[in-house]
């Protein structure tokens, strides 16, 4: 199973792909869509065509992405919105489902408790992955997005296998 | 030439067309894409596909959209910026370009104050308009932003043929 974090935001929105083959985790890619500071139109327009191309060029099954529960401010959290809307309209277009998590699940199932810092996740997502550098900031974010979404699934096939009802959040 | 105006919101996206020939102004179609209270990849995925047919059945020349300078707070900033996102996104895939109008703007080219309510709004477009009924609430903000981009455009092309150099905002 490939599966494809997201992390979107209006100056740059990162991305991680990740296989998931008999419960070993693969890199694949990662990186970074960066929009410059043209008008809106054009930045979520690079946004999309962005997102498209890579689910083009590798065919995730899945997708994952960080779920905002709380913005900082109502500027911000539009520019985080309009960016957010791009990158997931990009996903669905493709028929493809988008799984939400929040920052404590994804800081969770990569460093083990919900209130690590943002340099622990990198670290984290650097040795799950046997990565020989640090990946960038929101690479490494979208990848841990994509880490969190292997280990749900994973715990989910588990508990299922052994015929515990479990429920996705 | 034929004007799209889009009022986007995360549970309503109001649009409304309008044809400006030789000065005059004829009411195309309007309405309103419901999005239902779905996952929000869904909601995104039906303002994408929605206003994606409303591009393909009626083609439009050019576009226009309110540009959103204070948000209420930052939770509804985010659905907000969403939904706007993708309503974008589905025009510049288009590769039509997208006009930006403030309420200010939009409300002195149809009402001709800046400060008017939202109910002159919706009058003042069935007026001009010569519409048998009052159009709902979202639709007359859309035709409105389509009124207002026609205005300014004739504006411009009326200083242009004086030669008078004209930006537009």
């Amino acid at each position: 199973m490939r599966i494809l974090g997201i992390d979107p935001g209006s100056v740059r929105t990162g991305f991680g792909i990740v296989d998931l083959q008999g419960g070993q985790l693969r890199y694949v890619v990662s990186g970074c869509i960066r929009v410059g500071d043209g008008p809106l139109p054009e930045r979520l327009r690079t946004i999309f065509r962005e997102m498209d191309s890579i689910l083009e060029q590798y065919r995730p099954d899945e997708v994952a992405v960080e779920r905002v529960f709380m913005a900082r401010n109502p500027d911000s959290a539009l520019k985080l919105g309009q960016a957010r809307g791009a990158a997931i309209v990009a996903v669905v277009n493709r028929a493809l489902q988008v799984h939400e998590y929040t920052a404590l699940q994804i800081k969770q199932a990569t460093v083990g408790r919900g209130h690590a810092q943002k340099q622990q996740v990198q670290h984290m997502v650097q040795v799950l992955l046997q990565l020989p550098g640090k990946p960038q900031a929101d690479a490494a974010d979208a990848l841990a997005c994509a880490l969190c979404h292997a280990h749900t699934d994973q715990t989910l096939r588990h508990l299922q296998s052994r015929g515990v009802t479990g429920a996705r959040r």
